[in-house]
């Protein structure tokens, strides 16, 4: 039995979604999972506006009824008044991970000081993790290299499917015994 | 006057609290203890499941009717949908210290990437400083290395016993002057 | 045309505020930004004690009435009982900025490992960006050089007036193309 693989995209951006930008953040993150993970899966894709309400809503629709064991949005992280994602983020939660905006953070305070201006998160609803990543393709990159290896297992231990990874791109740590 | 030292030691673990498995890490959290401290002091000891209700229970008696000035849990501070320490610690807490879940956490990195995982935090609740701690005994000690020369000059600043360390063993940073 | 920049600049502290001590940290923080900034800009300056509601409402009058694009308060961040400026911010703030805190707790401990109990925070009000420094000149500074260098562009993002530097005493990172 071929167990049944979703992952949510959410492309958070105003300008993206009236079309004045092209989505290169949601495809970003696409054909990087892409060349993270062996497994088939299929995509639920969104590119929505920073809209609190509708990203909420678009959280739990890809969560409760696309039963998503990751969802990955981008944007929507910084200080400007319309940057509304982190909010809805723990508002549809009921844990939050507080290591992966650290860690993502201290990664790309490496490459500027304005990293710490990101305000992205992480955290669990049901059986899905959600994961904050900027806007900047660049960025997003380098913030997923350095939270994935984690990622397998958390979703081990919220009893989705079991994920596999090229180590020739990615690595996948589990503990021993776990 | 010698004056009465009163910790707290909490293990979280739904199997521990069933006598499945054997309480190693309550364990390990007491020798290290005795390792660290030349004070005298006597330990308030639980063995619970992961129930937020009776963790918060827990922490409010040994925090208000025991006067533990300090108060160390270990486990529950994962991902998984039983794991419910954090919350318990922040709903009895009137001040969060996240500087403990931060340094823990990069601590922890160095040795493995799911250390991003791990929730725990730490807080304030009256006179006592409650820590949270990973679950593996291997954890426990680097954690505990890592934050414990801030623990003595909390307590001071919580106007608590005044702890002593075998400096062979860990060291305690008082600023001067304070 | 000039556009007039206002600073707010608070030190939190009981005993300053009943001249028991000199304010040192209020003055630190503004020679600092002094030395920082080639524009000219007005300070707005308070000395008040760790008393929540006084701080908000001063927190507030800064942002809603001055129009202070930058509020620096200095003190109560400890967790002593009166220690309240996290909390302060935190209530009258709409976004918070954790990576404020958590840089400049990582670049305090390389100094002393009780950096680990400074609970200093930033977050967002309306067009004010609020950083909580810790109430010691030296780590005053060290806090300050450590995260101006994003504040700039944090500014620009709030739609503020644009913050010059003097690049032989720190720098300002705008991203290109932003």
């Amino acid at each position: 039995m071929s167990e049944e693989i979703n992952i949510g995209i959410i492309n958070i951006s105003d300008r993206a979604s009236r079309g004045e930008y092209e989505d290169i953040p949601g495809k970003a993150i696409k054909s990087t999972l892409e060349e993270y993970l062996t497994n088939d899966f299929a995509t639920v894709y969104r590119v929505i506006p920073d809209e609190q309400p509708q990203i909420e809503e678009t959280l739990i629709e890809m969560a409760d009824r696309h039963k998503c064991c990751l969802i990955i949005t981008s944007g929507g992280t910084g200080p400007s008044i319309r940057d509304v994602t982190p909010e809805a983020t723990s508002a549809v939660c009921e844990k939050m991970m507080p290591g992966f905006g650290e860690l993502m953070r201290s990664v790309s305070l490496q490459y500027v000081p304005t990293a710490i201006l990101s305000r992205q998160t992480a955290g669990i609803r049901g059986q899905s993790l959600i994961i904050n990543l900027p806007g900047k393709p660049k960025a997003i990159r380098e913030c997923l290299d350095a939270v994935f290896p984690a990622v397998p297992y958390c979703i081990d231990l919220l009893e989705g499917p079991y994920l596999n990874v090229n180590p020739s791109v990615i690595s996948a740590f589990r503990p021993k015994g776990s």
